[in-house]
């Protein structure tokens, strides 16, 4: 029985994923340990590809590195054709150290350092997203001093609120995001743009949220910005290029939500877009997307070996896993919901468990309530779509290494980052009190 | 005028941190950083000595160092002769190779591993907190195979919520943490622990919770363990040496909070525990207590470089600065408030800012309303109150490095943790597929 592409149940009950057994792979890498079906994060890239050819748009797909991120990802991006859409030098940073080509990079943020900018012009970004009016001269500056001339895309904040996770609603009129489409001020960005020799004005880029599964904010996003590319064409006098959409595809991260397909998503956001503009009269810009977590969250797994069994005076059993909040702490910043499995035998059971972590504090919860068979201590637990925003946002609190990542492909089980030692948490740490840290880390470019 | 003890604003209006201008430490060390005004912590741990001493009781302060470990903190606590609350082999791993004697350890955890209770044991610690029946069982048999004999607390949850966030109640009866005050679970793991050749049983411990402003849940704790050790005596005929009273003084992050004294949270907490035994007719235990953020916590600040700002259509102005979620996720994990100062005019101004970070999301403010002076990119802002779960919670999200830790102590400012440099996020990655990935950490004790 298949759970996710790549992620099954075996005949004898046992959790496969990639084909391989859990169990195994628990056993081979030690545990916690995230692990990726490599297989699942390549198919989900070309359904996206698939599904944008479909509604007939040339497209392209920039993968949200935030959401995982390892020299072997952005292999995988780099192989599957996408672009890479990265938030920082050190995505960057990595994802050229990967090889990954920085023509096909996309360069996010709302604080980009004049450090940073300069970095990713001199290093032939492909895209910069500008997130304001006084970015976009620093790239002119900055662009002009290196003898380049940079492509951008210009952020716009449509004042659009997808009632999802506050955390993850980006699109409102006050986010930190972008230029309010608010008295005209990203047609003024706009001008300015067009003024600017080192610049080159390619087009907009909104992304109203994350996490969402309601149709109706992905058409509503695509004919804001149709309306959007009519005003650039009546007051700038240009009609841009291209057009960035952002990501925001909603993942089921347990049976009860009802996730849209890849499909409806681009028809929603991308096909109203085309329409509004058919409508209008005018062309279609060539379109980016950037899925981050629709990519891999699914993808992913992480595995945890049980350690202390309870009975709470409510009846409930407390189960605790040797990771925790340190390596998962979506539960404690988004009420993020899980569904989790035994390796051995993967299936729903009668016994009420809470799930918590190791970690030294009580809103280390990983799972209010999971019904499971019967739990040992030395069981593998194996928590379910853990593949975005887990390995990427995993600290070291109680001085926990953080756990290795595994990927599976093609049947073969291989480590892409290393498990964490105890001797990882003295790299930083000053023995005396002589050695004098730096102050910037852009030597190094 | 004195902010917190150790910082200050100058007699020009700019922020001294333990003496030193906050913008000469931004210069010298880069943003963002962590800085500690060591002579304030230490002045902390001296001040909850004098206390206990002035309620006559035998008493030690065990400093909990997952509010922040470094190797010199470890050393400060060790110097002021305190002893380490450890959460985790890895906390004890730093404890010890920064010197501090593994007898003065009390080693915690809701789940520790076989390996981490061998570890500890093998290595000498001081005392092993028992979270569970099973524990003691699993000490037992590991003090045996070493041929030691284990000084033992037991952890027992009394069934008290101090109404604080929900994340941090540690007391309440279906508490992750001890052994339920419930059918006489408690009297059962005494009796368990009495029978055990290599366990020494010293007393109980209870933290009801952290973070906690009001008197009266120090009381009830207080009252409560009275209580527990009378049946102690009565159920399991042994009186205990020691009783380990927890932590959760609340600190004060904004100048709303209205916080206790360390004076007055011991007397609430080990006063009320004395009165009641000395009501009884019982002797005083000797006591621990394990403060951990109202140490470290007022003694810290974060100083950030102020990059992009806008003016939102509401007519707040967005600040955003060079650090956020990655190295404070507490805004986003407790809906925790902070108060921010400009290094330049420490006082507050007339101007309404959203101070807000770098990672690329939308939760990503740090506060939701700061009143400040104008403010001009470049600037350097010091957010208060950041000393305690900021470094130790900090993750690499958007491959940001982590920032340095600077302590100043008596005038000198120096670098106790590196800033991490972009390499650094290569540590862990893998290039090839053929390094295979340790199975355990273990082998490095």
């Amino acid at each position: 029985m298949q759970l996710y592409p790549g992620i099954e149940v075996g005949p004898g009950g046992e959790l496969l994923v990639g084909g391989l057994k859990a169990l195994d792979l628990a056993r081979t890498f030690g545990t916690p340990l995230y692990v990726y079906v490599e297989d699942a994060i390549r198919w989900k890239a070309r359904e996206y590809l698939k599904e944008l050819r479909r509604i007939s748009v040339p497209a392209d797909v920039a993968y949200a590195s935030k959401a995982y991120l390892s020299l072997r990802m952005a292999r995988v991006a780099g192989e599957e054709g996408l672009w890479l859409d990265v938030a920082s030098a050190g995505e960057f940073f990595l994802a050229t150290k990967a090889g990954f080509p920085p023509e096909r990079i996309l360069f996010h943020g709302n604080n980009k350092s004049p450090e940073e900018l300069k970095m990713a012009i001199k290093n032939g970004v492909g895209r910069i997203v500008a997130d304001s009016l006084a970015e976009i001269k620093r790239i002119q500056e900055i662009a002009s001093a290196l003898g380049r001339t940079q492509a951008v895309l210009i952020r716009v904040a449509p004042g659009i609120d997808p009632h999802t996770h506050k955390a993850l609603a980006t699109g409102r009129i006050d986010s930190k995001f972008g230029i309010p489409v608010y008295r005209g001020a990203h047609i003024e960005a706009v001008r300015l743009a067009l003024k600017m020799k080192n610049v080159r004005f390619m087009g907009f880029h909104c992304h109203v949220g994350s996490q969402i599964f309601e149709r109706r904010w992905f058409e509503l996003a695509g004919k804001t910005m149709g309306a959007i590319y009519e005003d650039c064409l009546k007051a700038a006098g240009v009609f841009p290029e291209e057009c960035d959409m952002g990501g925001g595809l909603g993942v089921a991260y347990v049976p009860e939500d009802k996730e849209l397909s890849i499909g409806e998503y681009c028809e929603a956001l991308v096909g109203s877009f085309r329409d509004r503009l058919s409508n209008l009269g005018l062309p279609m810009p060539r379109i980016f997307i950037e899925p981050g977590r629709s990519i891999v969250a699914q993808a992913g797994i992480t595995l945890y070996k049980v350690g202390t069994i309870k009975r709470l005076p409510s009846g409930q059993k407390l189960l605790a896993v040797d990771g925790g909040m340190a390596d998962n702490p979506r539960p404690m910043l988004y009420s993020a919901k899980y569904r989790c499995l035994l390796a051995r035998q993967a299936r729903e059971g009668q016994l009420s468990y809470r799930v918590v972590g190791k970690n030294c504090e009580e809103g280390d919860t990983l799972i209010e309530e999971a019904f499971l068979p019967m739990v040992r201590t030395g069981d593998i637990l194996a928590v379910m779509v853990t593949g975005a925003y887990h390995y990427s946002m995993s600290s070291n609190y109680n001085a926990l290494p953080r756990p290795g990542v595994v990927h599976v492909y093609e049947g073969r089980a291989f480590p892409v980052v290393r498990r964490q030692t105890y001797r990882d948490l003295l790299d930083e740490q000053i023995e005396g009190t002589d050695r004098l840290a730096l102050a910037s880390n852009m030597g190094q470019f």
